[in-house]
């Protein structure tokens, strides 16, 4: 084992011993529904109410890459995803949108010919995007616009946009034989992730700032972890928000990582043709060795990170730990959240 | 009987006999509920097929002062009630609103504590305001909007808004001994219209033009019929456009107002409490004399005016009969048309 992995460890079990459970500070970042159910372990994990009040402890830093304007209506899937599943809200079977959801509006868009009509918006949802819309056209920034959504969510985590800029992921591919790029969205859902992407660019984040409270989250974090969540498209847009990746490097909390792929295949999703996009392979170690150590890298973030119990991880200057990460329900994830809490130096118990 | 109107009727009926059914052109001035109702009664009278294609014989002013944006939606009362009326899409029991409407968007709404929450939107109708307001977001006009919504709906009346310009009505009432402005649906949906209406401005009409189309429709128009809509707030509104009370005066058309008051109620809603607020009583007579002669006054605008049985009105300079203006059915509606046209000098034969 490196020294200074080695040194990391010997402070963390100091930093365990000392540590009070109530006040442990975790930032998380994460992206939709993988990010969301890791969300719920880790408030399991803390022993927080399943509908939170008064102060947070646990900060989610949110991808906001994959948003988009829809029939005039601005979508954030994986704000809405982590608002729903964690304010118990979600159509817990599909992972995403309202639990009994209905599609009315969006067989009326159709009918009219309304275009485009591959996204699927429910009516429930709508509302969401409605009073969303309406805030961000009135001036409001999506982080005061997201606050103002949870307080009737009371999601027990407080949920911050990495940005309250407009940053929307592209892929660039190939349409008879001429590069082209499309929304992330249009990739993803309407073409399910089939046409190879060349290139893919969260347009916006170069110029982008972190939303209020996103680096100092960070800074002030006792444990700071990466979900499960995709490594580009989600993790990979809120790393690129100028100002998060530095915060990550320097904060004194531990950094731990969970690896979203098992096995050579992604947890969820699609994210091996997100991968290949960026030219990582889609391993555990892969993925590990492009997050990077904070210690042995100059633009790495990790200090610890977790894989699934068979895969292994030789992640130089990281410390690696396998053990099961399929988050089959609230408990199974809280162990994998206990894990990662406890590698970043935050033991709780 | 004045002379000019028996000049006038004289006209009317050498107009009857050389009319071609076919190219007989109407304009219509309308409102909401009122006003569909009689637009498909016009289209009876005109035998026009029930789902219209091909060239438009009937143009419908709709009243555009009732609109609202509400939670981020333009809301455009009067021109969706006939859209929907004339297509075959309304909650024909209400009056307004689609049929087999669901409101599970309002109930969300309301979970979020999102005001205002005393406008009903329906789940199917928020389609429609949905594709209204991106487009009018993108720079359409109205007109253009509404053409748009009409090949869906393929009225078979031709609907053009009274003015792409953004005119509101609002009405002036006291609240704790303070006057105050509100817009007219706060005042008619959920006030119910109690608070005395002081006054009753639509905004912006000053400054307004007429829709493209409008004051083309009144010049060519072989009848111009005012629906038994609202005369204040409907078929008011529409006459406070600039242009339109000059063109009414100048037409070659016969113009012919169908009373909405019936025994000295409305024929529907709080019409009343709109003629206090200008000072007209309640009656046939008085709202025939509200509107005036095109001969007899400076800025009347009628040569006939169908009262119900039993009512009578005389309107100096305007030519007055009686009949059953209960729009009961589509075929009840179609003789009062046909009266109106023919007194109008369109005799259908």
């Amino acid at each position: 084992m490196d020294r200074r992995v080695l040194e990391f460890h010997v402070l963390a079990l100091s930093f365990g011993r000392e540590a009070n459970l109530a006040s442990v500070k975790v930032a998380v970042i994460v992206g939709g529904v993988g990010g969301a159910r890791f969300l719920l372990g880790v408030k399991k994990a803390l022993d927080l109410p399943a509908v939170g009040e008064g102060e947070h402890e646990v900060t989610a830093l949110v991808n906001t890459g994959d948003d988009v304007w829809l029939h005039g209506l601005r979508i954030c899937p994986d704000l809405d995803t982590c608002m729903y599943t964690l304010g118990g809200g979600i159509d817990s079977e599909r992972g995403w949108g309202r639990a009994g959801e209905t599609w009315t509006v969006k067989e009326e868009l159709a009918s009219y010919g309304a275009d485009p009509d591959w996204f699927s918006l429910g009516d429930k949802d709508i509302a969401t995007h409605l009073i969303r819309s309406r805030m961000l056209r009135a001036g409001y920034p999506l982080s005061a616009v997201t606050e103002a959504l949870c307080d009737r969510w009371r999601p027990g985590v407080r949920l911050l946009p990495m940005t309250d800029d407009r940053v929307e992921t592209h892929v660039v591919i190939s349409e008879d034989g001429e590069r082209k790029a499309i929304h992330f969205q249009e990739w993803w859902v309407r073409h399910r992730a089939e046409p190879t992407a060349h290139k893919i660019v969260p347009v916006g984040a170069e110029e982008s700032t972190p939303a209020p409270g996103v680096l100092d989250a960070i800074e002030k974090a006792d444990a700071v972890l990466l979900a499960p969540s995709n490594p580009v498209v989600s993790v990979g847009s809120v790393l690129a928000v100028p100002g998060v990746r530095d915060a990550l490097r320097k904060t004194g909390a531990g950094v731990v990582g969970v690896s979203p792929i098992i096995g050579g295949k992604p947890l969820r999703g699609m994210a091996d043709k997100c991968l290949e996009a960026i030219g990582v392979d889609t391993t555990a170690a892969a993925v590990g060795v492009h997050y990077g150590s904070r210690h042995d890298s100059e633009t790495g973030i990790l200090d610890g990170w977790l894989v699934h119990t068979g895969d292994t991880a030789h992640v130089p200057g990281v410390a690696s730990r396998a053990l099961p990460l399929i988050m089959s329900d609230v408990d199974a994830t809280a162990e994998i959240a206990r894990a990662a809490l406890s590698l970043a130096g935050a033991d709780l118990g």
